[in-house]
């Protein structure tokens, strides 16, 4: 892990570690799962979150499945197929998950025959190797994304997309990294992401990490701030890309690309290659998480609605392609039309 | 007060009476202020607070002032001069806190040479009128508005414009209430209007009393829920409104705007003409209050920002004449172009 300098998840010589990003930026306390029920669990409650952290997390979560202590000599392939069904249905939006699962199954194809030491180191490689991929796409996309800025440039970002997202740098805080190391950023807005405030608690924080200046705003405050010119550029991540450039992304994304249309601000998205989705064909067909009505009506504990009044709680919502400047992968910058653009990038077929 | 079966603020036989807004939902503490600076201070930290309010409050405030029990033999006329400067200077944005002044100077120039007692007497009946009016003005535009909606509706409203922001039924929430009595409405999406809540913490409770369906959502789920066309119209209050039409309300207002404009939702602002400025040309016109940063960086008393994140906190932003479908007051319902529209109905010259 070289090329970064701080992750939410390792494998130690223990086993697995995952930083429990609820208790950020208070706490820094790191969870040490034995048992994949504890990882399908950190990554429910979002103590692990972040579309490309979730594929890290799961890789690894496939080989604390095979050494569970409570039956050390179960048959893994059993408890392989169960691990990937319990954490496939963790959560329903991101598809590097379900990238990450589909990637180690085909790893386990190679490796279950082998004698059974021999077959769990292999796929504790595997995902270290997963792993060390996810730190190399993030430097790649950070180099490519941080051409689009220009020096003195004041960028928004929602959510965090950042070294808590993922296994490396980042990728819409690690392309603001870059961009900033070059003199291309002079200040981040970051907007506090309602309801879980990924953005006031995680990119804050690793605004601090990085030196960056920045201000955290309202998620509300996003239209203001436009239109008095103090935007320049947004970048955010995402959770799955549609194969015609829909991105699903932390609620209120949408908004933020709908403003940045009207006020003619660059709108970019950065996301790793295993976030695109080909077999998804729009965002339309993208299923959107719903979680609980108390995220919104309570906030640090604190119920915030008077009791009996319910809330409404999607994860995530769909920015349409026409909303998108650009998306940036560890492949380049493309441009729209993005289905043939992502297609090629994929290596498959550059039809529509 | 026979039209309206709540009040967040009232004249009783021992003076001014303030529900603080700060404790709701959680409580309902009145405060008693005996000296002007009290109630300044009241409207400063938001325990009363909606343009209409803050008016009637500044009007009560007068009233105050003059019986000040540090000093029963004061020079009156010097008291109300100073009492009236403190209370214009609490807060710039909503402009009927000058309007209420401007009227209380009028009827103080009537009243101030009477003896002590009768003209401090009818003081408190001047402002007791112009609460009265205020209520009428409610009922009037709740008529007007409820016109608008259809059987089925599903409205958003924005903060809170209700029976706390007002001294009748509210102006917003005024005409939600008479549309939900003709079954002309049959929800409504209360958006929490952070940092402070009022729609979360206001809104949903006032909602809860007029026994109106809602959910409550994050101000960054509004995209999401039109996308899916849960949004029949939009319905909010304002703190000053241009002679152009240009609105001035909480801040992540204009966000509600420009997105009923992309899909189509009716976007409406409920005022009493007191709320509509002849002397402020256009939005760019109208001073935004800046609050202090810890309303973003702290919730309910928690910091959610790392320490060290500074946050920027604007209070409202301005809502251009063109996204507003029509604007709603006592008068009736008044339809672009809002220049001569407005002047008429504030009975001035219909020019532009």
């Amino acid at each position: 892990m070289a090329t970064t300098e701080f992750t939410p998840l390792e494998w130690r010589e223990d086993g697995l570690a995952l930083l429990d990003q609820t208790r950020l930026p208070g706490e820094e306390t790191w969870l040490r799962p034995k048992r994949v029920e504890e990882v399908c669990d950190a990554i429910r409650r979002l103590a692990v979150r972040g579309a490309p952290a979730i594929g890290v997390a799961a890789a690894y979560g496939l080989v604390v499945a095979l050494g569970d202590p409570d039956d050390p000599q179960g048959d893994l392939d059993a408890r392989f197929g169960r691990a990937a069904e319990l954490l496939l249905a963790t959560r329903p939006t991101a598809v590097n998950l379900r990238w990450a699962l589909e990637q180690g199954a085909e790893a386990w194809g190679l490796l279950h025959d082998l004698p059974r030491e021999r077959a769990i180191a292999g796929l504790l490689d595997w995902a270290r190797a997963l792993h060390a991929d996810d730190v190399e796409r993030n430097r790649l996309m950070a180099e490519q994304g941080a051409t689009l800025f220009a020096p003195g440039d004041r960028a928004l970002t929602h959510c965090n997309a950042g070294a808590l997202a993922t296994g490396g740098i980042g990728t819409a805080v690690g392309v603001l990294g870059a961009a900033f190391r070059r003199g291309r950023l002079a200040q981040v807005w970051v907007d506090e992401t309602r309801p879980l405030l990924q953005g006031a608690r995680l990119t804050a924080w690793e605004m601090r990490r990085l030196g960056i200046p920045h201000r955290v705003v309202t998620d509300s405050m996003v239209g203001a701030l436009m239109s008095r010119g103090l935007v320049d550029r947004v970048v955010v991540g995402s959770d799955r890309i549609a194969a015609n450039g829909d991105v699903a992304n932390k609620i209120g994304t949408y908004t933020v690309a709908v403003l940045a249309q009207r006020h003619g601000v660059p709108f970019y998205v950065a996301a790793p290659l295993s976030t695109v989705d080909p077999r998804t064909p729009t965002g339309a067909d993208i299923p959107i998480e719903e979680r609980a009505s108390e995220e919104v009506t309570r906030l640090a504990g604190v119920r915030t609605a008077p009791e009996g009044s319910e809330g409404f709680n999607l994860a995530f919502d769909v920015t349409p392609a026409e909303l998108v400047t650009a998306i940036v992968t560890e492949a380049g910058v493309h441009r729209p039309p993005y289905g043939p653009a992502l297609a090629r990038a994929l290596g498959g077929p550059a039809g529509d």
